[in-house]
């Protein structure tokens, strides 16, 4: 009755038809007993206790799909608290057992979502990879030679595989986007501060964000809702600024020249080669940028002094329990003892100046679209080398927090051997719905399914369509069409055309006397048939709309217009008293064709 | 001719009355020369070098005042740089000699404005008291037995003994600020990244910012926008996003209990209470509001992490040139050598955490007037305990550029030993221009003139009147009006009722047909001889009125009402063509009247 990869829809379908969230944990108990990888969890719920899990629910909310996660199972990462499952981080000897839920797993729960166990991850969440824990490495859920990628190792297996329908991971260099693009899954990494880090281990503090692996981008955003919001317990939090994209003539920025670096992957770079392709079908402009300040900003992760803040993460823990650490987690944090508080700041005064540079870069682009890892690798050959091959895994991730950016990670489809590719689409701060209509389309065009089931289609009813873009429609009739006078204060307020067209035909335009610059006057009467008059209609931000409402002198005012279509915009009307005696100008068809003819003449 | 403290509008005055740049000039190189403190300067413009700008400014704009800042003479601080002059910092063996202006120099220098020198500092900008530099102590224009305040020593003074119109600072800790309130002096302290810092040493570059002594609240406000605006060339400088504050009803946090420490000088205390009895008479209110937060977020500065960015500033000349430093100045510098950079980023982490909660305190009060310095000391006394009363000096300002805040220092009277004292008024970012009318208010209420001279009128044309605040006005008449069943959709978008009113005689008024809830439709008929119509007059934010003007639906739009009292403002009007055959309620003098004998009949 469930389909292999648990998306929400599929979920709710189910739920609609009658069956029970107990009947759907029963299924995930079967899963998670038949599933072949060991190192998937480090602490799983137990089966009696999902059980009574699920009945609590439905004593709570019996209704079907009555909360907005009603019967959802998912699986947190082990850096984060759940209150009565222990915490370890990936390091047996951290281990706690705290009291609370992180701020998230509590809102989580209250939504109705089921949590099935704790993950496992690179210990400390050090790492893109999934082989740093003492707990294994999960593997790929496409071939178990294959990494998983990391940190959030455990929490992509768990949904790539059916066993939960969305988890949790941290992302400080890339660690919510990596697992994702080798497990044919969604990532949603949040801006900074967008959802509460309250009750997770932090690895760098002030970069660290808490992420979403789902089957679909709409379940990563519904499931993101729920989640996000400011939590004065974290000093980190912020208060969400929803930011705009374009919604038409969309800028992607993409990788030229000397930076596309794919480390010999041909496969890897033949799927970007193709999402590009996809982005440009969708109607998006392809724009090359400069990639290099980035790729500098990238660096400063691991060889700036921001790995002191792991080290300042674990710093007493670390004195007296060095023998329990990974080895390379261990070499990466001690590498931080010799950095001096002078190289931190000029650290961040390096940071500020990439900064700067990357802000010329998103005058040329709205979107980044970037490889979510340029290749990949086995398990072995990881091991063999677990600091440079994992550098690798980061270049197009690691720069993404610092430089506070919002990103989604979608599947990108498959290459000949059988490995999938992932794309990230990354934008400035808050822009995380904005981003979530273009990276859905991406993920559907690639056709490549949901997780391990390649076939999968992507239920319809889990489109994300874009959103209001913070612009409001204005229908101009007079001195502020195109070329007149009054254009520059549609045009010089970041306001944009949208279209010319006609009214609809029960109009009627009259000159009104004395006004400066001259203006007409429109007027609606219902049963007037005329042949409509030209608008244009323009787009203008809320506050500029306002300020513009605001200027209009009487007898004008914005109410709304009726186009040719049907369709009811706001536009400018005229008080009844002014056209009294007025010259009428309907039969021209519009104030321009006036203006035309008064200067002939 | 000219006044002995040079405001900026009695130099225009003078200028428009026929003086020239020259003649000015001529009185600054006399007043330069009879200057009794040798310490004011590090570098003076020659006075043949200051004939010279004169005439080339006469002869680039010969049109008196046709430049904002025409023939204004000022000073800059030996840590910024203008180029021809050498800059030492007040460290002898630092010297350089700059090819360009800083950006904020040469803006000031194209507005007309004329350098006449660069003033003595405390070393490297490190302190607050003017006693720490090899060029000697500049003192109060008051008292030669005191202390300037500083860092910026010179350019207070400067300043205060009329040789100049006005003179940059920069501020760190206060260094703005305290030489102010020692010299009865207005010292505007921008919000962080306001000021471009190009062409500025650093002191600590994540928070130095470039600061303007004035004569007048007004004269710094009006410099200040001449010196402002990104720059591209700065990392730390910022865009600006102006933020508003009440234009009435006003909120003022003020100093209660055991956070009131004047280190026993009961006279700035008495003037600090003077302060607050001025700001009630303006209208204000007064709030308590809990200190403590930002005494300890104060604190960071010199006792955390923060230190280090004055090494990073100066570590390669201080390897070299250790003996070249002021004692004191080298001390505090090479505090910072051990610290590590996890000490950097748990700095960090405490800021974060004091900026949380002083959010909450930004809750009670909308703005924050605190003594600008608790005391003040001799340069004996100074020299004598140097750490320990300079700390003093900066107990309210310490925190203010760390928590990124606005601040404007003015004058609050003088005690009875004849030193003046001040007051600060402080604002979260981006409030500069909003804090402005207050200052500017209190300053002239204290009625303590403007430095040296105590009984100078501050010129009514400088006066700071309020400004845009971001709310539009809407006067609407139905069901918007309080209590009606619309009325959500103005008080849940921060809107505030201003007043309730009624329009002009000539409206009528008229049940539209079929809307839910019902609506009136409002129509000017001039000729119309009527008692007025009930409305209420709304202020909105200007994008949720933009947003609340794009949801009314026809006949209804938002045009302009004329009131009872002739002032016109945004307001609801009506299609003409809805009320045909309407029942009129014109005779009701309002909606309200309509539904109530709904009601009861």
């Amino acid at each position: 009755m469930l389909p292999t990869i648990l998306d929400l829809s599929s979920l709710r379908a189910a739920y609609q038809s009658g069956l029970t969230p107990l009947d759907a944990i029963e299924e995930v108990i079967a899963r998670r007993a038949a599933s072949k990888d060991p190192a998937i969890f480090i602490t799983t719920v137990p089966d009696e206790e999902l059980r009574a899990a699920a009945k609590a629910l439905m004593a709570r909310a019996p209704e079907a799909n009555s909360l907005p996660l009603w019967g959802v199972p998912f699986a947190v990462k082990d850096n984060i608290d759940a209150a009565g499952l222990p915490t370890t981080a990936a390091c047996p000897a951290y281990e706690y057992r705290p009291e609370a839920d992180a701020t998230v797993v509590a809102r989580l729960k209250a939504a109705g979502a089921i949590i099935i166990g704790k993950t496992n991850l690179d210990q400390f969440a050090t790492g893109l990879n999934g082989t740093r824990s003492p707990y294994g490495a999960p593997r790929s859920v496409f071939d178990a030679a294959y990494i998983s990628g990391g940190s959030s190792s455990g929490s992509a297996v768990t949904v790539a595989s059916g066993l939960a329908a969305f988890a949790l991971g941290t992302d400080t260099a890339g660690s919510g986007r990596v697992p994702a693009a080798f497990n044919n899954l969604v990532g949603i990494k949040p801006t900074p501060g967008l959802l509460p880090n309250t009750g997770a281990i932090p690895a760098c503090k002030s970069v660290d964000c808490i992420t979403i692996f789902a089957a679909t981008v709409g379940d990563g955003v519904a499931i993101r809702k729920v989640a996000e919001g400011f939590d004065t317990a974290d000093a980190f939090s912020r208060r969400a600024k929803p930011a705009n994209l374009p919604v038409s003539g969309l800028r992607i920025g993409v990788l030229t020249g000397a930076e596309r670096e794919f480390f010999g992957d041909k496969e890897v770079e033949a799927l970007y080669d193709q999402a590009i392709e996809r982005a440009k079908a969708l109607g998006a402009t392809i724009v090359p940028f400069d990639y290099a300040p980035f790729r500098e900003a990238a660096a400063l992760l691991y060889e700036g002094p921001w790995v002191a803040e792991r080290l300042a993460a674990v710093e007493t823990f670390l004195a007296a329990n060095a023998a329990d650490f990974d080895p390379t987690v261990r070499g990466i944090i001690e590498g931080a003892k010799g950095k001096t508080a002078v190289e931190a700041f000029n650290g961040r005064y390096r940071l500020e100046e990439l900064r700067r540079k990357t802000e010329a870069e998103w005058e040329k682009a709205d979107v980044l679209l970037l490889p979510t890892a340029p290749t990949t690798y086995t398990v072995a050959d990881m091991l063999a080398n677990p600091v440079v091959l994992n550098g690798r895994l980061g270049r197009y991730t690691n720069f993404v927090n610092l430089l506070d950016c919002a990103a989604i990670a979608v599947p990108a489809g498959f290459g000949k051997g059988g490995l999938p590719g992932g794309v990230t689409v990354i934008a400035p701060a808050f822009t995380d719905d904005a981003l979530a209509p273009l990276a859905d389309a991406l993920h559907r065009a690639a056709g490549s399914g949901m997780g391990i089931d390649r076939q999968a289609a992507i239920p319809e009813v889990s489109r994300v369509v874009p959103g209001d873009d913070g612009f409001i429609e204005i229908a101009v009739v007079g001195a502020h069409l195109t070329g007149m006078p009054l254009n520059h204060e549609l045009a010089g307020s970041g306001g944009r055309l949208v279209k010319t067209c006609r009214t609809a035909g029960d109009y009627r335009l009259f000159v009104l006397p004395n006004t400066t610059p001259p203006k007409p006057g429109l007027l609606r009467e219902p049963g007037h048939k005329g042949q409509g008059l030209e608008v244009e209609v323009w787009a203008l931000p809320a506050d500029a709309f306002g300020r513009f409402v605001q200027k209009i002198p009487a007898p004008l005012g914005i109410g709304k217009l009726t186009l040719e279509d049907g369709s009811s915009v706001s536009g400018f009307v005229c008080e009844a008293h002014a056209v009294k005696g007025a010259e009428e100008i309907t039969a021209l068809g519009g104030w321009r064709n006036y203006i035309s003819a008064k200067l002939a003449s």
